[in-house]
């Protein structure tokens, strides 16, 4: 019986080649335009979950996109493990900043991926972290050693929020029972500093639109005399956050834990260097909330960013014009304990509150999710804790991250289960930007310590 | 010998279909995909001038668009009136706000213009306010009654600041050389209320760029911790009014001249109404510097106001992004007195020096131009009340407006002459807007009253 590192090196070519393929497609679910790629990527998953030894595989239809659902049953007594992954990617643009085609994987090697890395958009988030569970199956099956019975449920349509997803699982709790469920969306400190994110902040997105005049006008016989919806919108943006960088919005914080002083020393250990993060982003200064470290700014503290703005001419040259209409796309991120809902409902009330009589605002809710932590004692994270030490040779650090999974705490308000995020990415892998990329070592390390997880899940659950 | 208005009213067809061609070739000049179409627009114009009765009518070249210059002289002992226009248009965006296409000019009927309106971009701003000068010409050398000499000089680069004009200026001294410049490029308070705009404002028109993290960041990693280059524009532009909308530009208002108790009473004369204002604008409330009117703040105070802004996602859906970069176009306009120039170098210095260390900041100066004033007792002001009198039937209003035309200064620094603002247009004929229009029965009242200033100046200045 073939072991995983050798069977992974025999068949390394192939796995990447595999992921090549499903890269090539441009699975953006934010652009109706590409509707019939998305859908195309979850015909190509679903084949390959077949071929990776799924006894059923189906594509379940939603009112978005299709769900991918396959599962393999080898004993009902045994304990089940669901895979949850996403095979959407975030729009590419802006495009001119790739250095080669989003949807045309090559692999270029880099100080931090001597071996080699894939350069594409959804390289890393979540194709590639999402077919490691793929390859990871098929090891386990061709060789006989899957130990316990497991179901994958992938989606199209987590980067917009993962509207139909709720409800698909609300109404599926059987087909999806499990024990635990195990998520590869995530990154890890370091390729030799492992770490498992054990927190995750929620989310809530909101587009507004800020009207001044019924018509665009000359800003020269109009100037001064008129609000413009531009400034105005500055001016409201502004005013959401005060002098020390906190949210202004009333009732924002009430439900914001704060940490302990252990808890904030245990995040400090976490090995971090300012001047390198400084580097690497080619900035001066990082800026943020007064009393908080970087790590905690953009892990344990929610935060009120807008995403895109746009209003007047933005063309070529000069226009001298008061524009009727401004916008913006602004999102928060929320930790554990807010709700998105009600931080919604508040931005909404704050938002009209503030505008000046000289102009109409309109708040949209675009989409949210709530904030999840894991706690490390659970069997879930103890197995994973185990998988890495054996794969990494050492013990993962457990890491709270700044993004959003919204789903998370979905599965364990309708599954009742605990979500374990074994992630492999890297910060540097540029998800949601241009020339997002993923290590071949970290792809083929994610596929080597995917199998130990299912071992050790097993004999703890055994041995509960 | 026919006189003015049976002439106008036996042509009045033509006049329109003539404008009407123009009125279809798309010269927006801020746009270089539409170069080719300025081009054809000013050799159009050369034409025109032509068969109006110029000797001599020549395309000189310049750096950027070409200038058409022509001439008539009758006698070198008689005046020369300079008529100056420009034959280049705004973009026409936002084109989904246009109920017909912008360079397909179409005739409709509305409250204001009972008698037919042009709809089509450049109807009032300048192509239709130039021509009417075209048409009298015509009137007055094919009856044989110029009284005096005329040179046209229409250029094609005003939208964008004029930047090959000052240098044609400069060098053409003595081919320019006039005693008064006749310029049709603003507006009248209303149809039954004739106003000759006596005062402009200055401009300066600046870009600016705010950058942060060398690439878009994922929000949810770095959200928080990392200075978002469009929230840091939002605050920054924020920051440049107060809450009594006082500019916040150290130095701004130094050479800014309060205007007299008397000065303001007669501004205040003219006739005006908030509640129509409001309604036209589709407003609740208007916006502005405490302590000044509605038409003391789009005139005779200076402004600064927004006239593009983009950053970030702005496409459909939601995307969870901190822009690497972000940006504004910002234009002041400016009162007698204050000078482009440094008020460019004071906005420059002072939004460079409120840049937190987080971001980096680049402003782009455009272009701009000075503010102006005409003097109501002058030879050409006198003149032009009398044709106004003449063909409205009653004295028009001086009138200070808040748009500029900086050449005007520049003509008066460069060829020692007057401008006299001869406006037809109306504030509702939405220039640099959707749906501009100009009312058949200004365009036929313009080409009334201009040969009626040929003859009062003819004759002011032989009595002078």
């Amino acid at each position: 019986m073939q072991d995983l590192t050798s069977y992974i090196q025999e068949h390394k070519e192939r796995f990447i080649n595999e992921l090549t393929e499903l890269l090539k497609i441009p699975s953006i679910s934010a652009d109706p335009a590409y509707k019939k790629d998305v859908i195309k990527t979850a015909e190509a998953v679903k084949e390959q979950l077949k071929k990776a030894g799924c006894d059923t595989v189906e594509i379940c239809e939603t009112l978005g996109y299709p769900i991918v659902f396959g599962q393999k049953i080898i004993d009902p007594a045994l304990p089940t493990i669901l895979v949850y992954g996403h095979y959407d990617v975030q729009p590419p643009d802006p495009l001119d900043l790739w250095n080669s085609p989003p949807f045309e994987p090559v692999i270029k090697k880099t100080d931090t991926h001597p071996e080699g890395a894939i350069y594409a958009r959804g390289a890393c988030d979540d194709k590639g972290q999402m077919y490691m569970h793929v390859k990871a199956l098929e090891y386990m099956t061709s060789t006989n050693q899957l130990p316990c019975n497991v179901k994958f449920m992938i989606e199209g349509e987590e980067e917009v929020g993962s509207e139909s997803l709720s409800g698909f699982v609300a109404q599926n709790r059987e087909k999806l029972a499990n024990d635990v469920i195990l998520i590869s969306d995530t990154g890890m400190i370091a390729k030799d500093v492992p770490s498992i994110t054990t927190g995750l902040r929620g989310l809530s997105y909101v587009e507004v639109e800020v009207t001044g005049p019924n018509r665009d006008l000359h800003s020269g016989l109009y100037g001064g005399a008129v609000a413009n919806p531009v400034n105005i919108l500055a001016k409201m943006i502004a005013s959401l956050h005060d002098e020390n960088n906190h949210i202004t919005i009333p009732g924002f914080y009430d439900k914001v834990e704060e940490l302990s002083d252990q808890e904030r020393a245990a995040m400090a250990e976490a090995p971090f260097s300012l001047e390198a993060y400084k580097k690497a982003l080619a900035i001066d200064a990082v800026y943020g909330e007064t009393g908080y470290t970087t790590n905690e700014r953009n892990s344990i503290r929610p935060t009120l960013d807008v995403n895109g703005i746009w209003g007047g001419y933005i063309g070529e040259g000069a226009k001298t014009v008061i524009a009727s209409k401004a916008f913006a796309k602004i999102s928060m991120r929320l930790v554990p304990n807010q709700d998105w809902r009600e931080i919604t409902a508040l931005f909404q009330k704050h938002f009209e509150s503030i505008a000046p009589d000289a102009v109409k605002v309109k708040v949209k809710p675009h989409h949210g999710g709530q904030g999840y932590v894991t706690p490390i004692d659970s069997t879930g994270y103890q197995a994973a804790s185990k998988a890495y030490e054996e794969s990494f040779g050492k013990k993962p650090i457990p890491q709270r991250s700044g993004g959003s999974i919204p789903i998370v705490s979905l599965f364990e308000k309708e599954l009742k289960s605990k979500t374990i995020l074994m992630g492999f990415g890297l910060d540097s892998d540029a998800i949601h930007s241009p020339n997002e990329h993923f290590g071949i070592w970290n792809y083929l390390k994610g596929i080597e310590t995917i199998p130990l997880f299912y071992k050790h899940f097993t004999v703890l659950k055994k041995n509960e």
